[in-house]
């Protein structure tokens, strides 16, 4: 049976404190049971984690990676989380820094449907970045979403999503808004001739979270935007793969900032954003970009794009999301620190530029059209 | 339209800057728009989050009570936990203390189904702590298993749970798994005459997590644990709301170890394993005890059992679950600390203290028995 890898970083003064660590890794993440007692010897020597390697990082830090056997995880997504990080998460000082999936796996996580080429096809853009704004404040109503989605449209903007924060209120419930936004992203786009495509949240209760993203490709909204920390990561995926859905999906960070607050435990940037995103099915993957409200570093924003390109099997490539930290003034550089593969999101900083939203997002493709010209810094 | 409220703790240097960052996490969590561009009166007076209180707890850090309509939270159980800490929860230094929620919120948050009194009643278990262990290692096949949960039966053990690693590998795939257990401890309540209840671990894909709880119910199980971190903790609700499913609800902590990892980030150990676990359904909650292999100090533990066991509208109190640190030689002291109404979890303890893991059931009941017969300490 194949096995996958995971390389943790953890706390220990020595490097046989590190490899007794590591070991106890591999049971806490498999058996959970005192190793000595195990009377099977291919439980043992199997389904047992496998500390591959370990390594000093930096005074009181070391790596390991530990192989699991691809049954352990059982071809369930669910499990396979389990199995890298569940008991393990609890446990002080240790972090995954990397997956790296075996070819079994590649059967669980066929990763984004689109992925970037993908999601450039449909929409016809090629040789710039895709640029993303947010329907919000929380408190508009359906017809007002759909009218600022209108607008959106028609200054030439890609996509257009739902703020993470619209759910199913009764100021903007969820299937008029999806209605009406479809509608009016459908009416600018004959005006424009673009292909500017609508993005709801589906964001939900349970199994609610696939049924609103059926409800939502029916009435013709062009992907689809998760917080799967919210919803279970696994609900994300099962959104990404089913048929009945087949739109794009976004993953959203909202209720995962946990996990990297720490370089010493939860899970590295770019394995959160960049690989889980994608095991689990997301075509792009939305993070904090530096320079805004949030706290990520230049550095960490680079891995989180790296994680989303970076070589994975079969998995494709999904689109880095920077947002939260993208205004006029900087699109230039920030075009040359992410590269013409990303897709931007700007919210705030629009609506800060002008009143007229459409000129606003007229002038913002623009000025991202000529980043791209310049060559990278 | 009533308010609940969040009680965050934040690093601020001054008390000005700790309004400061009070106010940005109104926005942030509510509106997430620039505040003075918002037009509607409404949205700005009503819908943003309102700061409630702000004071000094030590130096460098501040506590601020924020209280949210309502209405922001739509009767969702994810978009609640969205705005709890959806975007807050990726900056820096701010934890989540407390929640208190409001009337309203008790529609959308039935609580536990059972609660301590309703799992004593179908146990039939009154004045004493209960008992609960765990089929393991993983590997082995579902008759094993299922011999396993006989032998724990007839020993007195009063509950159990399948480890949070069995889910449907190969080796012993899920409804067989079910079926043989739940034969095995009907064959050993029949012998003893006692009400001994089978839990599979349902944590599972997506849907299939309902899917899984009523297929467990209908073949009889007594009780269903789910790794509500993995599945979205909606998932968790959505069984323990379930007339299908209609049976007990056991929270475990796979994978919801980083939001406890850091006292500055993240959320406090009695509002995740306490209040939340209780919020979204689980009659019982597994924690990490002091004394094992897992790093929560006694404070922390105490803590969680009073998130458990506080007074919060008409939720029902859950019952603490400890686990990973409890060992025969320290019965009589851990009893003590917990009190009787708690569920203690013993696995790898029991198979240490002797191959005979019946009579190691026996003992551990009668040691039990005797700690709650004495004063507490």
């Amino acid at each position: 049976m194949p096995r996958f890898s995971v390389t943790y970083s953890l706390a220990a003064s020595t490097a046989k404190e590190a490899r007794e660590k590591a070991f106890d890794i591999c049971v806490e993440q498999t058996v959970e049971f005192p190793y000595d007692l195990i009377a099977e010897r291919w439980i043992r020597e199997r389904l047992v984690g496998r500390v591959e390697t370990v390594s000093r990082l930096a005074t009181g830090r070391y790596a390991t990676e530990i192989s699991y056997d691809d049954a352990t995880a059982g071809c369930e997504a669910t499990q396979f989380l389990n199995v890298l990080f569940g008991n393990t998460s609890i446990k002080p000082g240790i972090r995954i820094e990397r997956i790296s999936p075996s070819r079994g796996l590649f059967r669980t996580f066929s990763g984004p449907r689109f992925g970037v080429c993908g999601v450039r096809r449909l929409l016809g853009v090629q040789g710039r970045p895709l640029l993303c704004s947010a329907l919000k404040p929380m408190g508009l109503s359906a017809r007002a979403l759909a009218d600022l989605a209108y607008r959106f449209a028609l200054g030439g903007i890609d996509l257009i999503k739902d703020d993470h924060g619209l759910a199913n209120q009764y100021f903007a419930p969820f299937e008029e808004r999806v209605r009406r936004c479809v509608e009016a992203v459908r009416r600018a786009n004959r005006e424009t001739g673009g292909r500017c495509r609508y993005v709801p949240n589906v964001t939900a209760d349970g199994i609610q979270t696939l049924q609103r993203a059926r409800t939502a490709r029916r009435a013709g909204a062009g992907a689809v935007i998760i917080s799967a920390a919210l919803t279970g990561f696994a609900a994300m995926r099962e959104v990404a793969r089913d048929n009945r859905v087949g739109v794009p999906v976004f993953f959203h960070p909202a209720f995962a900032g946990t996990f990297t607050a720490s370089p010493q435990s939860g899970i590295s940037h770019p394995t959160l954003y960049g690989q889980m995103a994608r095991l689990f099915g997301a075509d792009a993957s939305i993070f904090p970009s530096f320079g805004g409200r949030f706290s990520f570093t230049p550095g960490e924003c680079r891995s989180v794009a790296e994680g989303c390109r970076m070589r994975m099997g079969p998995i494709k490539p999904c689109l880095p999301a920077p947002g939260g930290g993208i205004r006029f003034e900087t699109v230039t550089e920030i075009v040359a620190f992410y590269g013409p593969d990303t897709l931007f999101l700007i919210g705030g900083g629009l609506f800060r530029y002008s009143r007229d939203i459409t000129k606003a997002c007229r002038d913002l493709r623009a000025a991202v059209q000529q980043a791209v010209a310049r060559p990278p810094i």
